[in-house]
Formats: structure tokens, C-alpha cells, sequence
């Protein structure tokens, strides 16, 4: 399944390459068992060891220079056309290659926005440029940030089906927990449920497994990064998950909410808050399309919360989901500072995003959910089955 | 166990900036669960999210600058005097603390010569330049390769433990191996088993699994980065294994030479290569100790090589094992080009390294070792348990 992956997204490259007007895209690494460019995992299973350059071209060439440890390995892949052994120096057959290719325009993986696409290191480039130091190579060097954004973000047949496979299985353990979970217990038993239905689907946490699932009961936990701790559901409180799954290396990425107690005594602001997070998410998916700008989706939703009378979420409505939970490229997010220009990049057909969002009740703490969605060429669909009532535990 | 490892290497740091006289080493870092600087393997476990930098100085300070959602588990482990988080924007703080701190050279985690201490991306450069462009700390910038390379050589007690602990469960494996194999085996068979004995012992493969055991069974095979093939081992062939595990976090690395035969049936050209290959290993072990250049110690052994009238070997003697199988830092290797600068450091108390070199018979192969050493005051220690003689499977 993963060697098709690598197949269906080496043949994405062209394609993107044209559509950019880019010459050439040049990925250039070492030892990445130790430090591994994160575009590599788009393109190549297992590492290459000495300096390696891996070129891409709008006519299509895929072209390896690799040490000669590593040749044999790549070969049997069957990714590239040509596999261009080295032993002392790559230095002789890297200028070759480029002087035959002649590119106006090299792309490299650098990118301050997009840590996706910045697996570039200093010392790396600085080795590059001396190599290339007697030709006018470093003049047509640019940033590889569309290219590795488009590539990650255009999700391949296969790419797809792991992720609603992951999205599945996190809903059947969601299912679960609705079943056993129950007032007076402590998030840190939850969560541990969590990771033991997890193995038992054997699949492995969509990020770091110590807030992995997210668990917040009650009213006095801030989301974020922390935790679970010994803090207790609670009748009359809600309790809060964000849950994903990594199947085969993809992930899903789903906030859920409960309620202890019966859908009659649900306080009113809770259910204000409830429809409003609901409602706003519905209407971004509603709306959203091929070719808006990741800001414009955000601000469907922030306008609408807005206008409800809830202060505005403090991040941004969507990410992309695939390898990573944050997956990298175009983000549904705010103009802010914070995020440079990821939210103006355009959405494409094939990205996976989520759809999250929380307002703050007055009493109860927040109320926060994400659904994951695929934009299709008419708009979106979701590939969690979205939450359209909260969920209430009452025995 | 883990966290004691960051307590005692964060200790470390101080010390080395001192011998080094370098004020300030600066490791800045975003969003590392997607691309993670190598040494922050070495002082912190878990991921932060937004830009983060953490500072250490020669007169011992250790302070975070961190998104807020990062800093409450970054306090939680106690690794920093101090943890300042922001919302906005890193910028100010960072600015302030330089400022306080003032110091004439800023260490950066880039270096052309190791992968181990270029964990700095272009991009992540590029805005660090920006937010300091009101400053002249740019001028102040160093590399960080000196601080980094120490660090991870220097093994403390507690690495130098789980090293052993790598090291005895693979002779371990290579026993069961060794009571197992019979002539008519194909590489892939006998790989299986290896994998299924890493299993039971609860540890992985030091190095990618694919090529983790190699299995080398026969002449025909050149050693490399190949995986094992259908192959059989045969009455009157060697059969060599280059084979190491990781143990919470920790490997080992040790290369094993047999022969299907009797002993008094094996080939003189064998034994000679043997024991060429074994005494020059043990000469360098001998010679080894505290101050000698990498270089230095390499040419032991290549120099007995050659002298012995066998071709030398095609790669250092020695690298360091650590958190990988190949750990950086100083090299045991010849003044070639490839390998940069690296040979030039001196070896170290505390360093663990391989000393492993092959040489190349008429008509059977190559006959390749490998131990594991550590450097002590006087010299250094053997970790594995030498191999002396080739093993023979003669039934």
C-alpha cells in the first residue's frame, strides 16, 4: 500500500512543475535516518546516507545521484528514471546533470511559512553552494514551498483511503468510549482507555501520544497542549476530546463533546454554544470550494461566531491532515502574523482539512469540535461524520 | 531512565561551552514532532510547536522561550531555569534576553561536516535573521558543531549503561544465532530470524530494518547497504553479519564473521584475512586513548592492513554509536574528502565508538569485523566481547 503512495505522488511532481513554470525541483540530503527532510516522505521510503541529490524536472526526468551504498536500494524502488551512482565526489556528476538539464530555475526546500517544506539545512545549503561554486547555479535557486505544498496537500487515491480508515477507527473508539465512560472518572483513566483501544485496532496516536487523546472535564481546563491529569467528569459538566489516529502513516483528527447528564437539562448556554461551534462549521463546509483562499474559508465561520456573540477562536479554523496531523501547506487560518502567508494559499481539490472550532461558555468552560473534510471539485465532503448533537451521558 | 538522560546531558552543557569559551548556544526550533533538530534528542523529550528557542550560556543558565501552549510541559520537566512563554510573537522576548545576556559569539545548530549539529533549517535561519535585523547578533553567529559534537560524544552514566545493555542483548541474539544456522539457508531466512529474536528481547534494529541484520552468506556478495536475498549459505562459505539493536534509545553495532566447516578445514587465505582483520582491530584498541585525532587512530589499523598486503578498507575505522548506530562527531577516519573535517577531532573520555574494518580474500569474500569500544582515561574498554576466532559451523 505504502509503495503505491510513493508511486501515485512521484507522479504528481510533473504535473506541479508545469503548473508553477518551475525548471526543476532539487532535493538534496544526507543521512536522513538522523535528520530527514520532510518532503522525502512524499517520494521515498528509507534514507539515503552520503549526500544525495534527487531531481525532478518539468519534462518529467526523475533523476538519483546517490552514493553507491545506496544505489542498489533505490533502483529496486523503480521511483526514479535514472540512478546516478557517485563514490568520491558528487560534486562532477550534480554540476553534469544541471548543466544537461539547464534550468532557469532550481527549487530548493527552504520556506520560512511551512516547516513542510524547509527540510533544507544550513550546513547542507552551504555545502551545496560550494559545490556549485564555479557556475551560476545559486542565481537560480528559489523556494520549493508551492511545490512541496501542493504535492503534500493534492492527496493520491490511496493517500485517501488511509485517511478515512483512520477516521473510521477513530469513530469506533469513540463509540466505545461513549458507551464506558461515566461521572467520577478521572481523565487520566480516560485517556488510558484511549491508548488501549488504540492498540487493540493497532494503530498508533495521530501526535504526540502524552496529549493524544486530549481529555478535559469539567469547566477549568484550558485547551491546549497540556495533558490529562487526575481531574474528575462530573454530572452536569462537559467533558472534551481531541482524538486522532496515525493508520499506515496517516491521520485523522476529530474533537468530540459529552455532556454529563440528560439532553432536558442541558443549560441553555451549553446548547447556544453547542449549535453555534456546530453551525459555524457547517456553514464553512457549506461554503468552502476549490480555489478560495485559506482565509476566506476562516472567516466564514469567525464571522459567524462573531455575529453570535462569542469572542473568536484563537487559532485557525482548519489544517490540513495527512502524514502529520499538521499536515503543512494552504491553512484555513486569520490573517495574523503568526501564520505569514499559509492562509493565502488557494484550496485544492484533494486537500484534507479539518474544520475546528470553540466558543467559551460562561459557566461550563468550552465547547469545541473538528470534522475532518475532503474538497471535491463542486466543494467538500466530510469524512467524519460530523456531531450534530452533543452527547449526553445520563445513567 | 530517559529523564535522567536529559537532567545529565543538560548538565553537561555548561562545562562544554566553558572549555570551548563560547558565551551562548542558541537551538532554535519549530513544530519538531514534523522535522526535529538532532540535538535536541539530547536534551529534551516531547515536541514544541511555535518558534522556540532555547539558550544555554557559559555561566550555566538554561532559558525556554516557547509558545504558551508548550510551556506548561516544558516546565514539568525541569530541564530549564526558566521558561518565558509568548502568544504573539517570539520576537521581543528573544530580542530581551540576547540583549541581558550579551554575549559575543552565538552558537547555531549548522555545520556542513555533521548531520548530528545541522539541525538549523534555511527557513528557520532566514527568520531568525529577520527578527534580529535591528540587532548586530548576527555578527555574533558560530556554528554549534564543537557543542553539539562533545555533547553527544561524551556518554554519561546512564547512556553508557543502556549501550552495554544494546550491546550484551545482541551477543545474546548472535548466540541463539549461532546455535541455529546450518548450511543450505537463504539470507532472507536467517534475517527473518534475527528479527524475530529483536522481537522477544523487546528492541528494535539500531539502524533502518530493512538492511538491520545484513546477511552476507557467500562470496559473491559486495557488503553494503543491500538487504539479505535468497542466497544459501553452503558448506565451505563465510557468512557475515552486520547486526545492532536500540534499546530505550540506545544501540549497538557489532559485526560477526562464520564459516560452514570444520576449523582445521578453513582456508588459509581465510584465516590469514581473519586475523589481519581481528589484530589490526585489536591494535588500534590497544593504541587508542584520550587526545589522538580520529585520523590518527584510523591509520593504525589501515597502515597494519596494508602492511599485512591487502587492499585497505573503503571506509572509516570507527564511528561513534550513541542514539544511532552512526552518532556523529569525531570519525576514526582517513583525511578523505567525504569525510570533511571530522577525522581531525580528537577523541574523547566517554566516547563510544566501533572500531571495524574488512579485508578482501582471493576467492571467498570479504572478511569484515566489528567491536565496540569505550574511551576511558588510560585507553579504552571493550563493550562487545572481541571476536577471536572465526565461528565454525561444522555439523
Amino acid at each position: 500500500m505504502k509503495s503505491n503512495i510513493y508511486k501515485e505522488k512521484n507522479e504528481q511532481v510533473q504535473g506541479i512543475l508545469s503548473e508553477l513554470d518551475v525548471d526543476s525541483w532539487l532535493i538534496w540530503v544526507r543521512e536522513t535516518s538522523q535528520l530527514r527532510d520532510p518532503a522525502l516522505d512524499l517520494i521515498l521510503d528509507g534514507d539515503l546516507v552520503w549526500q544525495s541529490a534527487l531531481i525532478y524536472t518539468k519534462e518529467g526526468s526523475r533523476i538519483a545521484i546517490v552514493g553507491n551504498f545506496d544505489a542498489d536500494g533505490l533502483r529496486e524502488k523503480k521511483l526514479f528514471d535514472r540512478i546516478e551512482p557517485y563514490t568520491k565526489s558528487i560534486k562532477e556528476l550534480l554540476i553534469d546533470e544541471i548543466r544537461e538539464i539547464n534550468p532557469s530555475k532550481i527549487a530548493l526546500n527552504y520556506s520560512k511559512n511551512d516547516v513542510a517544506a524547509d527540510g533544507l539545512t544550513v550546513g547542507m545549503y552551504r555545502s551545496l553552494k560550494e559545490l556549485l561554486q564555479d557556475t551560476d547555479f545559486e542565481q537560480r535557486f528559489m523556494s520549493a514551498e508551492d511545490i512541496v505544498g501542493r504535492l503534500r496537500g493534492r492527496k493520491t487515491k490511496t493517500e485517501l483511503d488511509l485517511i478515512k480508515k483512520a477516521v473510521q477507527i477513530t469513530e469506533k473508539i469513540y463509540s466505545i468510549i461513549r458507551a464506558e465512560v461515566r461521572p467520577g472518572q478521572t481523565e487520566l483513566e480516560i485517556y488510558q482507555r484511549f491508548h488501549d483501544l488504540m492498540r487493540d485496532s493497532d494503530v498508533g496516536p495521530a501526535w504526540a501520544p502524552d496529549h493524544c487523546p486530549a481529555v478535559d472535564a469539567g469547566p477549568n481546563k484550558e485547551f491546549g497542549h497540556a495533558g490529562p491529569t487526575e481531574n474528575k467528569t462530573k454530572e452536569g459538566h462537559l467533558l472534551h476530546f481531541d482524538f486522532g489516529v496515525k493508520y499506515f502513516g496517516y491521520c485523522s483528527d476529530i474533537q468530540r463533546m459529552f455532556f454529563f447528564g440528560k439532553e432536558k437539562d442541558v443549560p441553555d448556554q451549553i446548547n447556544s454554544a453547542f449549535n453555534t461551534v456546530r453551525d459555524a462549521i457547517q456553514l464553512a463546509a457549506d461554503k468552502i470550494e476549490p480555489g478560495m483562499k485559506g482565509y476566506e474559508v476562516d472567516s466564514i465561520a469567525r464571522d459567524y461566531v462573531l455575529d453570535h456573540g462569542y469572542e473568536e477562536y484563537q487559532h485557525a479554523l482548519g489544517h490540513q491532515v495527512g502524514q502529520h496531523a499538521h499536515d503543512g501547506g494552504v491553512l484555513l487560518g486569520p490573517l495574523w502574523e503568526r501564520y505569514g502567508d499559509i492562509p493565502k494559499g488557494e484550496v485544492e481539490v484533494g486537500n484534507v482539512f479539518t474544520l475546528e472550532l470553540y466558543v467559551t461558555t460562561e459557566d461550563y468552560g468550552q465547547v469545541s469540535l473538528e470534522e475532518d473534510i475532503v474538497i471535491t471539485k463542486k466543494g467538500c465532503e466530510f469524512l467524519s461524520t460530523p456531531q450534530r448533537q452533543l452527547i449526553c451521558i445520563d445513567e
